[in-house]
């Protein structure tokens, strides 16, 4: 059966995130919902590079199905979009080798995590980025988030819940650009990161600008595995998955 | 009873539009129900530069509103701004002379209009623009714009349901900006506009664009009054009220 892969982005504000559960509005089920329709009311499953959480957005998700047709792509791109509600978008969709998977042969992801901090929150960003009051040290958390950098055993930046064994991760790179006046943008590349790690990592490093942790608090949480080095899980709203690159 | 003039913006997406009306939600409801809390039950009413529509934005609306106490504008700013649903943001409130009216007195009004090329409707702009599938042409577009400034009667650019008499406005400039390969930026600046004067004219530029209507439609439609030589009304999302400036 053919296999296709799809470039997707949504807007998570609406959905209990990304993966399909009992009565709950998730990406996941509008999207196979969708492809039932097209499929002449027979079940697709989608798989999609990793799950996101409820309120998580995604501009640059990966997915794979088998569709037991050929189709061209950007006219099956052009269904997909159209057929989907206008918080999904198809940006991509084409026929790849029966051995693509979305998750297995990622390489490398890109995040995103936005944070507004102007003097009120903005109702513009209010769904898009996280409010912080305080102004925290853009020079400090530079230096702190060079500890993130390498191959790390991640667990005490992994919430429970996970079915996750090996928690060893290798981060490429976190860069932290201030982009405007009142907002701020934490980017992480990596081959991989575990649920919630990325905004367990903001919350850690805000913690570290507002002079709350030392700047050398990520190199002790790891090292250490110790909880009490690490700051709280930083708001949904704020994240974005942005890129997934392949063999 | 001290005078009080406030700088607000609110998302209008969940909104039926500025003004109170029976039993639907609107901005101007949420304000006074905020400021009758805090002045201990009893009603303030609050007077806006303008109404705007279901849907529209602003990120500088100018309100007044008559309140019994002394404020500190600042701790009434974070007051409003705190009680106030998320999608409601004040940016400023201070004690102003009570000759000030918000709509009386207004000289210039800023309106953007956003306008999505994207090939599909992107997700994180469907609340804030308004798609076009089509490529329109901006220099054309300009060159039809030019008609709209100057003083001029704009009858055949008021929907009905208006209770205003004097239709002439002056519209002092019209600029249309590619702020990006895919969104358009429609801005108009004059001393008023009619109700959806500024929807009915982006409609009109979008088509002139598109080669539906002659290059000089907007001047033939303000000389004869031709209803023929308009657009449709754009939608609404794409709307913002940026500013408003006093004598």
């Amino acid at each position: 059966m053919p296999r296709y892969k799809a470039v997707i982005s949504y807007d998570g504000t609406n959905y209990a995130g990304f993966q399909v559960q009992n009565n709950a509005h998730t990406i996941q089920a509008e999207i196979e919902n969708t492809l039932r329709r097209i499929n002449g009311g027979k079940s697709i499953t989608i798989h999609p590079s990793g799950r996101t959480d409820s309120g998580v957005h995604a501009k640059g998700q990966v997915i794979h199905f088998d569709y037991p047709h050929e189709r061209d792509g950007e006219k099956f791109r052009f269904a997909l979009d159209t057929q989907t509600p206008a918080d999904i978008c198809f940006q991509s969709v084409e026929q790849v080798d029966d051995e693509f998977h979305a998750r297995y042969l990622a390489k490398e992801k890109i995040y995103h995590y936005h944070v507004d901090l102007g003097q009120s929150p903005d109702p513009f960003k209010r769904l898009y980025s996280a409010h912080y009051r305080y102004q925290p040290d853009l020079e400090i958390m530079r230096q702190a988030a060079k500890y993130i950098e390498g191959e790390h055993d991640f667990s005490v930046f992994c919430a429970t819940g996970s079915a996750v064994q090996d928690k060893t991760r290798t981060v490429h790179e976190v860069t932290i650009e201030k982009v405007s006046e009142t907002e701020l943008v934490f980017i992480f590349r990596g081959n991989g990161f575990l649920y919630k790690m990325v905004r367990m990592l903001v919350g850690t490093l805000l913690k570290i600008g507002n002079g709350q942790l030392p700047v050398d608090a990520i190199e002790k949480a790891l090292l250490n595995q110790d909880k009490k080095m690490t700051g709280p899980t930083a708001h949904p709203e704020g994240l974005f998955l942005m890129n997934v690159s392949y063999k």
